[in-house]
């Protein structure tokens, strides 16, 4: 699988908000800071300011700030806002209806699938935005 | 993110494997039960292989079975084997060497990315293919 860097990059998208202030930022000063392209970051935005976490001014004087300070902001939430997809594994579209382990998998799997997902999500839950931003000078 | 079924498609072979017996199988019948394409099928079976999961034996009499009793091969197993390119989440390239926030990324990511991974192996390793297959009728 190719390496999935979303959720890093929506954590430095927000770190850089973040570390600018209150009065935010705007998409191409976040861009500047990961050296990719707006449209990127406007995507992920997007996704974020959908689960709460980021509030984007649109127009000539727009930009996007945090939606609540920085200690309010989990990083399950960001993973909530960003993976909203898929977890950490997921299911294979039904194969051969007639093999009878194939019938089986949609119901051994899920378990083990949504207690990996949990697993991960209770790694994240404990650790702030702010606990990151505040270890950058 | 799209989705990972590699996992999922991974556990399903070695279900099949398991399900028919100490003999094995072949690709072509487990490909027969995912109603997949035989390649995708020895794509993984050789990453599994180099895992130490199955043996292949090649030739006109060839197959693949387990290389030790489902008792004994667990699910983190299988995710080391077919999973080797990236954890759960992945660092991104170097941004802009000059952000305060960029040079810092990866000394902060790294344990929380090392965290999510452990996490996930942690909940797979009690689980053994032996499981799963006794519960196939």
């Amino acid at each position: 699988m190719a390496a999935n860097t979303r959720m890093a990059t929506a954590i430095q998208i927000l770190c850089v908000i973040a570390y600018k202030g209150p009065a935010g930022t705007t998409s191409e000063v976040v861009a500047g800071s990961l050296r990719t392209n707006p449209v990127v970051v406007r995507r992920l935005l997007k996704s974020m300011q959908v689960g709460g976490l980021v509030e984007i001014r649109p127009g000539k004087d727009g930009g996007v700030q945090l939606a609540r300070p920085p200690e309010q902001i989990t990083l399950d939430q960001i993973h909530d806002a960003v993976e909203t997809a898929a977890g950490v594994f997921a299911l294979r579209p039904r194969g051969n209806p007639k093999c009878p382990v194939d019938s089986r998998m949609k119901s051994l799997l899920t378990p083990i699938l949504h207690a990996t997902d949990t697993a991960v999500t209770d790694t994240l839950r404990p650790i702030t935005l702010a606990s990151l931003v505040d270890q950058i000078a």
